[in-house]
């Protein structure tokens, strides 16, 4: 039997690598030797749409670090596939800075919006896969219809952002800022 | 009820990576095939007003590091609230490494030291707020004026050192520098 | 006598960061300001081979990090010599991603096949002498004679990829292939 | 009082960073889209100086882990003191990686061997300190002239090859690769 501690700490050392290292990826960037006021200008004021996205995408990140956290602490050990089932999730969870730096350099572009929504779907499928092994055949947790429910709504909305970005990009920022302000309404907290 | 350890864990591990890889950001610059001493030098000698920055940041860092240990050593267990400031809090933290390229970069040159101000005074932000609420509303640490007095006058200070920096990047730079100095004061580390 | 915490905390750190920051190294090519609609689905279907790498090497350094777990557990306690195989186990993963990256950019390069195949069987040789040394002369696991043949098996393939992939890149992928996907065979959980 | 562990834990942390990441560094160069067989090989056999230069580093860093591990072992508990020592230690750890990849790309350079020369003797530098601080005020272990004065031999050595190289880089390379072996010795580990 596999220790849970170890899958823990082992899940907390990559999430915190992937969040803090995102947010590395923001830079100014490099000026010419001698620059214009204009050039310092638009180097300084480029970093604002940048900051929005590595915003949304590191708290969408800590919000995942918390249903980990959450899920974890109700599973009483672990197994080879909860393992496996985890590796999925992080693997998921790793490729997210991939369509934020795309999202934050082109962020009007169609494909950016649609890449973004497809990596946090794989994502959100993750947390489901994880949560139905979990308490499914498993067993190692109670059924919960509630929370299981939100992660389905929350993998279908963001697979649904992929396309509707096509039509309107606002429409995938809609759902990329609804999810993240709907785990912070105070009764989720209580699951 | 959330475990304070994974808390404490995910932080020292999102602090580690920040303090380690901003110093790894600090590299010779790529000579060409055939250089001339001059060359040489030039890579060699700017790495000295670079590596200035970065052992500001790195103590900096370091001090927040020792603040956000001794802060939650007290604590008792955490709350949900709880890793949203500390999550608001490492957001600034992980920003720090934007702002000491640039300074590293551009030493003289004014908006450098505001960007450095404004993330670093953002920061501290973050700690009046942590504390402020655990201190506060949670009643999870007993009340402690004086460190809560602290952290407001380094968090305005910071603030202030980004107007100034129009002024003369030499204020901000007494500001940068002054602040640590502060933490090595001896009776500080009473707490 | 050195404590065997200490050492697996480290372990799992380093293999967090090169199961993380790997995947990092995947990203869409800067764009130019003003891109065609081709040079845009170029950039983003390159993405597809490299992807492919990359998931590869998630899954292989997941093995490891399992591998290193179920090892690390029955181990009573730790040795110097133990922390020196072990050293010498992460050496040889902390290079496997430069054998992705050289993969990712050029998957149908005979050179990219065999690098990763030498540099994947010299971790796969750590594996082997660290179980050799645990379960030989030191003592510290019973000798489980099944596990280390299979080491020496995955060793022997990933070394042979190397010169195959001279006769023909398919040989190196059915290796680099088949030895992961011989991991997820139900009764290799057993163990 | 500051508790032992959370330090033992971060530095672990900021160590298993330097040494996975300086790795990491060592990239192949992008070839250019249609390249010749000598670009090839040029490409592939500049890898084995740099390699010579990581995989000593590497070395040099577990030391560093194996020696900051076998002192905390024995340190009863912590202090704000001992706090920043260790801080010490670990900012020169960080900078090893920037003359690591200096020393990589002019392995002939004396100014290359100089850097090395003059981070390995600061972080040296560092382990002296901590453990004069931890031995002699703070009586918080033990005096132990033997490893105290191998510190201070090997300090005094990695300081000797900065001019050292300007009378002949192997001299220099002498000290790099004999320190490490030094350490190797069989009865270095019963301390």
């Amino acid at each position: 039997m596999l220790s849970k501690n170890r899958i823990e700490a082992f899940s907390d050392g990559v999430i915190a690598i992937i969040i803090t290292i995102m947010v590395f990826d923001l830079k100014i960037p490099e000026l010419a030797e001698h620059f214009t006021d204009a050039e310092l200008h638009k180097a300084l004021w480029g970093i604002v749409p940048k900051l929005a996205a590595y915003t949304l995408s590191f708290i969408v990140v800590a919000i995942m670090w918390l249903n980990h956290h959450s899920l974890f602490d109700k599973i009483p050990h672990s197994t080879s596939k909860l393992v496996w089932y985890n590796a999925f999730l992080l693997f998921g969870m790793s490729l997210i800075p991939l369509p934020t730096a795309f999202l934050a350099s082109h962020p009007f572009l169609p494909e950016a919006s649609m890449l973004y929504g497809l990596v946090l779907g794989f994502t959100a499928l993750g947390f489901t896969f994880l949560r139905a092994y979990a308490q499914g055949k498993a067993k190692l947790i109670s059924y919960n219809q509630l929370v299981q429910r939100s992660n389905i709504i929350g993998t279908s909305l963001y697979l649904l952002s992929a396309p509707l970005a096509f039509v309107s990009v606002y429409l995938s920022f809609a759902i990329f800022i609804g999810i993240p302000l709907w785990y912070f309404l105070p009764d989720k907290f209580q699951k």
